[in-house]
């Protein structure tokens, strides 16, 4: 067993994984933000990453029900307004809505999830049992992907209204509150890790949890990837563009 | 609402959720047995499948806890046991690792399922959540797909010992026990299903458990032909072969 990490060393084993393992390095997203897809595999993408989107609420207040203080629940309740949003309408999931509806995907469809790839909802799934199961810290520590998002949704948003006609400023919506709200939640959460990841079996056990989580992003543009483009394999029951 | 399907009606409509959506028809299944594989794309199945091997005994341990009879627990009890075996070096995940010996993979590497994709991971820790989760019904039910095993298994076997020289009978051994252990195995989990699931919404509520399962399986598969098969695309961290 070798000696702790300091919090800095610790800080930039994080970014280290980040910077091998983020889904920006990922074929999907570079071909999403290079134009080349397809409408339907942008739709396909939409619908899946709804899927992302509205369980997020589910994955923080999974965490929430176990933080033991107002002060830690007022911190992590701030991101459930944030995608659940204070009325009809507003928040993260609508703004996603309003992407998929631009995509021209039909609303009850969406939140259906019939058309879901179940790669997509394993992976989900996977990441609101990770934080009710794991220890606070650990949980905390898998939503530090937000350290990296700034960057690939500034790629994203610019790559897509370069290269598609059919998005525009109005349906990325749901990205611009995302670059002052990632920012703000990552810095806490970095900051939580940093002071309680001490043994070296803590500090282990936190960079394993965002391994986890960037393999969660990662493995659900490996199986849009393998569905929808080039040979494509939908599997039996996925939706099924359009053609 | 239609009216409920009749016991034998609710078995077609099972049989043929199979027929659609059983993994014998993915791409990968197909490539295997029909010796278009390499090694190292056999390696990196044996690999990942032990994963979902190693996970079934706490598959049925955990709808083991919730059954309510000792009748129930002693039919689901000898699942546990035919993988888990009656001492060391018995049962079927040992068995699985001979197969994983014969493929040359290390058994410390394989039991430490560092090379593991993420992919098979979540699909696996699906099903393990899917029977603590959900009815009685619905998870004895998620084990339908072993009325489809027999036909798979006898393809597998007679395809793997015919196209690769690298596979023998010996390393093979996993499969001769389940031709007889799935059958039975089916047998009681269809009469239960036929007998307990009498509503349409009960109804309904089985044949989507049958549907999830076939996911699972389905997208391991998915899993290994996006990331092993041409063009590849192992994702950060997962078993790579030695070229």
């Amino acid at each position: 067993m070798s000696a702790p990490l300091s919090p800095d060393q610790l800080e930039a084993a994080l970014r280290a994984i980040g910077a091998e393992r983020y889904h920006n390095l990922h074929p999907f997203h570079r071909a999403l933000h290079d134009g080349h897809l397809t409408k339907a595999q942008v739709q396909a993408w939409a619908l899946n990453r709804y899927y992302y989107q509205a369980r997020i609420p589910a994955k923080d207040a999974t965490l929430l029900a176990r933080l033991p203080t107002a002060e830690l629940r007022r911190e992590w309740r701030r991101r459930i307004e944030d995608h659940d949003g204070t009325e009809p309408g507003t928040g993260g999931i609508a703004r996603w809505l309003h992407l998929t509806d631009g995509l021209g995907l039909d609303r009850g469809y969406v939140e259906s999830l019939e058309g879901l790839l179940p790669g997509t909802r394993f992976a989900v799934d996977a990441y609101v049992h990770f934080v009710g199961e794991r220890t606070i810290t650990e949980a905390i520590a898998s939503s530090l992907t937000e350290l990296f998002s700034p960057q690939i949704i500034s790629e994203r948003v610019s790559g897509m209204l370069r290269n598609y006609d059919f998005i525009t400023e109005e349906t990325l919506a749901y990205f611009t509150p995302r670059l002052t709200q990632a920012p703000r939640d990552s810095d806490f959460a970095l900051n939580w890790v940093r002071e309680h990841a001490r043994t070296t079996e803590e500090q282990t056990a936190v960079l394993n949890a965002l391994k986890f989580k960037c393999g969660v992003l990662w493995s659900m543009l490996d199986a849009l990837d393998y569905a929808y483009v080039a040979p494509g394999h939908i599997p039996p029951g996925a939706f099924r563009p359009v053609s």
